[in-house]
Parts: C-alpha cells; structure tokens; sequence
C-alpha cells in the first residue's frame, strides 16, 4: 500500500477561499470586519518568521491585521495595558500574543488576561474547559487543524480506535478531546507509555505530536492507518544542510499508512488557516450571526 | 486469583477524619471553619437522600453546613438569588446545587453561576480547564475519589493502561485526566467502541462509569487488574426485591481482578468524602493556609 498524500497546502488554501467569502458576507450584512491582533515582544527570528505568516494569511482572508511589534525590553505592565486595550477593543475579534515572551515577561499571567472570548489561540483555562464539556470557545488551531485533515479523508470516525502521542496543553490533549467528541475510542499515549510501538499498531488515525525527529517507524503503523504529523523539527543532513521533518518517517511509513501528511505541508498550513477561522468565528458570534 | 476488596467505606471514613483535623487546624490557626451550602430545590426522594448524607458527612468532618431546602415551585430567579448571595458569603467555603433542578429552571445558568473558586462539584467549565491544563481547581468528587482509592492499591501509575468507559463530563473526562496527570496511558471506551470486551482486556486499571447495571463480564478484565465500579444501578432481582448493583458484574469479575470495589461501599462513600475535601480545600485556598 502506498498512502495518499494529504496535502494540508491546498486544504488550507481553499480553507483561505472560504473563509475570505464568510468574512466578505459578515461585511456585507453586519458592516463587521473580523480583525486579528497579533503582539510581537522582541526578535526571536522563528516567531517572526510565524508573525509574518499570521499576518500574510490575514491579509489573503480579508481579515483585518492589528500589528504590535514591542522591542524586547517592554516591561510586563506595558503589554498587559496593550491587552486590556485589545480586549475593550470592538474592532478585534482575536488577540494572539506571540510565544515565547522575553523572561521578565510572565506569559501565563499575559495569556490569562486575554479575553477568553478573543482568545483565538484556544490557550485559557476556559477554553480548555469549553471543549471538554461541549460547549462552544475556542479550539487551539493545530488540532482543530488536524482534525479537519482528518475529516476530508474519513468523515465517520465513530468505532475507530484513534492514538494520540503528546499530551501538550496545546496539541495532544485538545486533539484527544476532538476525537472523542467525533466518537471515536481515544488512547492518549506519551513518553512514559509501555510499548509505543504496540500502542500505535493498534490505531486506525496515528497524530504525532512529541517533537522528536522521524521518531515513529513504519512498522509503528497499522496498514491502512491515517498518520497525522503534528512535529516540526529543523535537523541538519548527513550532508550538513538544515532540514524540516516531522515526527514520523515519513518514507516508509507513507509505505503503510492510508492517508498520511507531510512535513512541511501538512499541519502547519492548516494551524494558520485555523487561526483564521478562529478569528472569523469570534467575528461573528460578537456580531450575533451565524456562520 | 481473588481480588482484594478495596473498602470505599473504610477509606472514606479514614478521610473523614483526616479532614476533621486539618479542618480545626484552619479554625485554629486562621480562625476559620469551611462551610459548605447544599441548595436543594423540590422533593426527589433520592436528592433528599443525597443531600442528608452529605449534611451528615459535613457534620463528622467539622465543617459548617448551609442548607437550603426549596419547594418545587420556587423560581429560577430566587434560585439564582441564593447562589449570588452564597458567592459573596465569605463563611461558604463551596456551594453545591442538587441536580436534578426542576424543570422551569435552567441547569446550566445555575451552576454557570457558581463562582468557579466555591465550585466544589468541579462542574464549572473553567474547573474542567483547570484540570485539563493542570491548574489548581476543582476535581469532580466521583473521579477524585476513584482516584484516591486506586492510590491505595497501586501508587505509581506510571506506563500503566487504564480504560475509562464512559466519557461523560462528572466521571469519565475528569477521571481519564487525573489518570493522565499520574502518567498512565489512557484509553476513553464508550457506546461507539468496536469491541469493548478486547479494549477493556488490555487494561491494568480498568474504570467503569456507563450506568449499566453489571455490563462489564469476567472475561473483560485482565486478570490482576485493579477495577473500580462507578455505576450505581438499582435493579429488581427475580425474587422481585430491590438491590443495588454497579456496572461490574462483580462476583465473577473479583475472580479475575487483582483488586475491585464494591457496590455499596465502593467509589460511593469517597464521592461524599471528596465533597468534604473539595470543601477544605477551597476554605484553606481561600484563607491563604496550605493544607
């Protein structure tokens, strides 16, 4: 079996299309605009690189960018204030403050004070809660990325047996909180489990989402699975050159699996793209209309 | 193999007075007694069962008891009177609602009312959140409790496969967390799972939480698993007499088990007891004490 490539590029893009038409109508018939506000505090060249992203699909979905680029040594109060400001703000549906922050700055007491309601990237403790229980918030984007993914190859996951490995805040919880609403049986494995590999024979949908390079074997995945690649890790060739790979072997676990993503072009495109349906949701649940 | 008896009755009792002591340690040092507000509203004999056995569970753990018994018909804007007035109360320490309410009053705006720090049933979704992020907050009594008795037999949990059936809010999501949070890998099993009897065979701590009277059979259970029984179904047996019985065949299964609970005297007594210390710990929170 060689599995079919899931093209999260094109998934995303398309996602782009139709988020661009839903935000057009909300203009249309609310005079509403979704806006983003993304705070920057310092020069971490990588969260710059996924700033311009953010800021770069915002403009492609015709969602409105509020840019906030702090030098590193704005003091914790001052980008709190900026917070408070965004989130009295009726022209913001969604304030992501970009990860990691400088030490001085503490992220946890930042990111609480985001208005669950803006808070596009799913992170506070309510959210959190709101998911598990059932009742609408925000999802964070990676898994409600992944999801989707999964979705446009297998709509009916009830019965199926889903493995995730990670049980970050970020990914591997909410994604096993996904599945489990969708019915399917969920196994949370980690980096104290047993026999992984056992473990993730035994899944009809695999997410990967550990960190670890090319970790996940071919012969980890049962035939037929759906291999989700979460892991986005920069290594350095045998020939010396840099090179992004996920957290499964791609190669010989494409050999086995159903459907599989790739690194790069899979789940990344698609955490963006959620970013963006976060922020048009947002829009308009503030504008009392329905998507 | 016969299972050991893991006595709900005893453990809770024990707790009992564990509580008792730290709770006249709180009025020793910090003059302070945790209080507790049971608001009962209309006659269902088994709320009122419920509710005197936790007014007695408060009185033997030394802590104070706020009731408040409602006819039928009160409305649901007195009932949300009382829950504001119990919020600000800085001698109501958690403030519990019996469900079921009746039915011309809104469940969820009730206990969405509840100050999320007095919320000692842990149903508030940020309290959900908390647990899943692995914030301070509250946790459901019945997972907390199992949690506790599971302790008792097999305190490291680290790489063991435990199987929770049943995925609904109050037990089973809370309860596969609390697993997570002590490293075993999780499984969530439900109505939709392909082949309950094999997911549950692989379990070392197999949790039962469906509502079904006596579902799970001997040859579900790995032998020398622990198994707690949640369930708590009354039954008419053929001599037409009433009996309670949980979701756990439980005379074959304590053949094959390594430890069980029972039903009466299981996770039910640890439910009350883990009210109580839901409740302590709220008013040493509250008093700024550590417990």
């Amino acid at each position: 079996m060689v599995a079919s490539v899931i093209d999260g590029k094109k998934i995303a893009n398309e996602l782009h299309v139709e988020i661009r038409a839903k935000a057009d109508a909300l203009a249309a018939s609310h005079g509403v605009v979704p806006g983003l506000a993304v705070v920057l505090v310092g020069e971490d060249p990588a969260s710059a690189v996924y700033v311009r992203n953010k800021v770069k699909a915002t403009a492609e979905c015709g969602l409105k960018s509020f840019e906030f680029k702090l030098p590193a040594e704005t003091s914790e109060a001052e980008v709190l204030g900026i917070v408070e400001r965004l989130n009295k703000d009726p022209d913001v549906h969604g304030i992501l403050v970009q990860l990691p922050l400088p030490k001085h700055i503490d992220s946890d007491k930042v990111l609480g004070l985001i208005d669950p309601d803006k808070d596009v990237d799913g992170f506070h403790p309510l959210n959190a809660g709101r998911l598990s229980v059932g009742l609408p918030g925000f999802v964070p984007c990676t898994p409600r990325g992944s999801a989707i993914l999964i979705e446009k190859v297998q709509p009916d996951l009830s019965g199926l047996h889903a493995v995730v490995i990670g049980r970050s805040n970020i990914v591997g919880k909410p994604m096993a909180q996904l599945l489990l609403q969708k019915n399917a049986t969920v196994t949370i494995a980690h980096s104290r489990t047993k026999d992984l590999p056992a473990v993730c024979r035994t899944a009809d949908i695999l997410v990967a989402a550990v960190g670890r390079p090319e970790m996940v074997k071919a012969d980890w995945v049962k035939p037929g699975a759906i291999v989700i690649d979460v892991g986005i890790n920069r290594i350095t060739t045998p020939e010396g050159k840099g090179k992004l790979v996920g957290d499964v072997a791609y190669a010989e676990c494409a050999e086995v699996a159903g459907a599989i993503t790739p690194v790069p072009g899979g789940v990344g495109p698609m955490t963006i793209a959620c970013l963006m349906l976060n922020t048009l949701d947002s829009a308009y649940r503030a504008a009392g209309a329905t998507v």
